[in-house]
């Protein structure tokens, strides 16, 4: 089987020849591909970081081992390591952080030990980058959940829970405030632990949840988030066990998985030989045992906690004490130490089953969606306009225009109801939201919508419409703060 | 001078009544007016959980120290906790977060202190809680930022960390994700900053300083964030301290401000006078510095820490091999103690300097708005449509309509471009961006907008629009991944 690998920038080019020289000295049946990505790629003119051959190769092969890449700032480019995991819809993002005997943290000191798994969702949430200024004084950014996509990245960390053995799954959420997205999310979350009736499955609001893992992290075994959460909780974690020097990081997709280490490319040790390898190392254990190299990864995973224990150490950690080792000595040690057994965490060796990728070459993008529900109907629209005018000078010109068919609800500022009834401690930005609805919700037309929009132009500047839809009798959208 | 007083549900009334003996017995210059609020209140029937005298008295006083309140859950009706603080514009939420001798923590025993102050914005981002379905799949959350807003907390922030003689002030932020929305809060940041040349300015993303703060959390000194973010950075460092129940909350506004304690109602021991009243009577605190009274303050804060110091503990934290107290008992203990000097974090006691608080009465709602920028034009609009088709399908249906003033750019899903270029990898739901620009940057009307969308309302349904704006050569929008 054959994966294609990234060196990365910085000190990217020697924890990956670490790395795959452990590969190697262990006999891990894979060939490795090298592709062309990285801020030298940006460098010599490519806008996404990456070759077209190397992104062929990547498709074709379906796994990409990479070591830290930078995006050059202040040129407008997108993050090379979001560019990949968005187009190639690695939906899950999934890290196992534990506690390593010879990596001395707070918790270790405290007697805590730490083995939390958290898989993220990848693609969705402010991270689509879809912001726009709605008018000089107001930027937005449209965070959006989808039920295919909350549905995808639950499931994966279900499945993750099982083989993990593990004895509860928590998502992790901000539905009390985020009612809709975080809603759905939260949705999807029972409707999926369903299916896994072995699971403890139950749910934390997030903030509680990180007061949780900085006193209790050893109450939490898996852990499912939506993308910045989860962006935010995992690099938490990375702090419990040590860093991110120590955290390894797996993108997953049906198609093409991502493995990296995400710490950063440390550009000042870079070409010294000195870099701490362990995050990297890690990550490509996540890789093997993702392609059913488990025996290999067993194996090697316990001569690494092995080397660790027996206070081994690059200069990043460890016993001060002790003088620490080179990047290749640190790998050296851990070849010597195949067939060791660590004292703490030893993993069980279970053999190889590698699987026979099934060969795939997609012909049309994916399409996800969910069986529709019925009756559908608009109900109303949300106009949100820039004005510096009194909300009841704005209500009394949309009154004007709402005609037989809509009412004028009320009108919010920040998500705040300022009119009909408001307080007047209520401070304004200058751009407000209009809310329209359907006498008795009634079903009107796109037409009837865009029939308002164009009476209301002629005295407003509209930033930003959003229709009001109802299912059934289901509302798709939420009421004003006050409303 | 008088403050409105609002005990609160569940364990509120014990806790409070706890803590204004305290005051009582300490001869705080203070009168009190109890008004209704809480979860008996929405059961009697007023659905924001207050009832219009508790508003009239709170607008009258402009001060409300309250205890722990509870929202109904299933009613559909909003946090009373959120509408508070929204609609009197409570726009700095500020919390101070210390070790406390005698409070046993990770951090305690491993010997790292902490005295770190979170302010988060506390209106804006998703807690405009202005969200919608666009399709049945996709869940939409509109997260703004504003440059009044941001400045109005930032400026708070600075003000603090200069009244707490900080080496340090630091801006939380995504802005390498969300580049219009933190990135205009992270320009603020740094705007603000240059009235202060004696304070050190700097900026960390959310996630790292997540990781920092559990590992070495007495780098940071004051700390500002956006809502979400705030959220969880503050609950995280309320974990660091102990938990919720050490942690005082003010929320800060031109005209009100509101002080309270944050943690829960906790129903299960009410009535039984064993709660812990420490964090309410470390907010209870944060009021009278507020207000000026920082002699009354240093003295009572100097007699909790002895009282700490000392073993006395509530039944919740401390010592479990010595007898807990009562919450009378702990309130009495604090008060035998006044005048004692701790051995660790003593305040120093200075006068009194009571502020006559401005007399105030707004005749309308104030707005906020920077200068005008010149040159603003409409450049283009995001149309978001429901479609099932591939992107192909969808730009051919799309070109028909650009006419002579627009030109389709392309087609993103979820953030990514899928047209003209993208990977088959990338999946999609039935939602996507289709982006018309203005031939060369023209200017456009709100009429060729219209013109636009009602010839694509004939093949698809817009849920959803955005104009493009530009400010002289600033784009006012992103682009997509990929583009």
């Amino acid at each position: 089987m054959k994966i294609a690998v990234a060196k990365g920038d910085g000190i990217g080019s020697e924890i990956m020849d670490a790395v795959l020289k452990i590969f190697v000295a262990n006999k891990v049946p894979l060939e490795y591909e090298f592709v062309e990505m990285g801020k030298w790629v940006f460098d010599k003119g490519f806008s996404n970081g990456m070759t077209p051959e190397a992104k062929e190769t990547i498709e074709k092969l379906g796994a990409l081992f990479k070591g830290p890449m930078e995006t050059p700032k202040g040129k407008g480019v997108k993050s090379i390591n979001v560019t990949a995991r968005k187009t190639w819809n690695t939906y899950a993002n999934e890290r196992r952080f534990q506690s390593l005997h010879g990596v001395e943290t707070v918790f270790s000191k405290a007697g805590i030990p730490i083995d939390v798994t958290v898989v993220r969702e990848n693609i969705e949430d402010t991270y689509g980058g879809i912001e726009h200024m709605l008018t000089h004084d107001v930027a937005l950014s449209r965070r959006f959940i989808t039920r295919p996509g909350s549905l995808q990245v639950i499931r994966y960390a279900f499945e993750i829970a099982k083989t993990k053995k593990a004895k509860r799954i928590t998502c992790g959420h901000k539905a009390n405030i985020m009612k809709i997205t975080d809603g759905l999310f939260l949705e999807c979350f029972y409707e999926v632990a369903k299916e896994y009736p072995m699971l403890k499955a139950d749910d934390v609001i997030v903030d509680d949840l990180c007061m949780k893992l900085v006193t209790r992290p050893d109450t939490f075994d898996v852990v499912v988030l939506t993308n910045l959460q989860g962006d935010i909780v995992s690099d938490l974690c990375a702090g419990l066990v040590g860093g991110l020097g120590f955290a390894p990081s797996a993108n997953i997709g049906d198609h093409i998985s991502i493995f990296e280490a995400v710490h950063g490319t440390a550009p000042d040790i870079a070409g010294k030989n000195i870099a701490n390898p362990t995050a990297l190392l890690l990550s490509g254990l996540s890789m093997l045992r993702h392609v059913g190299l488990t025996e290999n990864a067993a194996v090697i995973e316990n001569a690494l906690l092995y080397t660790l224990e027996s206070g081994i150490h690059t200069g990043d950690f460890g016993d001060k004490t002790r003088p620490p080792v080179n990047t290749t000595q640190f790998a050296e040690a851990i070849i010597s130490n195949f067939g060791k057994q660590p004292k703490m965490n030893a993993r069980e060796v279970e053999p190889n089953m590698p699987g026979t990728p099934a060969p795939f070459k997609l012909e049309k993008n994916p399409m996800m969606i969910s069986k529709e529900l019925v009756n559908e109907k608009i109900v109303g629209v949300d106009l949100f306009i820039e004005s510096d005018e009194q909300p009841e000078e704005i209500a009394k010109k949309c009154l004007r225009y709402a005609g037989a068919k809509f009412q004028l609800i009320n009108i919010s500022n920040r998500g705040t109801q300022v009119w009909p009834t408001g307080s007047v401690y209520t401070n304004l930005v200058n751009q407000c939201n209009v809310r329209f609805e359907s006498q008795d919700s009634q079903e009107v037309t796109q037409q009837d919508v865009i029939g308002l929009y164009l009476g209301l132009s002629a005295n407003f500047k509209i930033c930003s419409i959003e229709l009001l839809n109802m299912w059934g009798d289901k509302r798709g959208y939420s009421l004003a703060q006050g409303q």
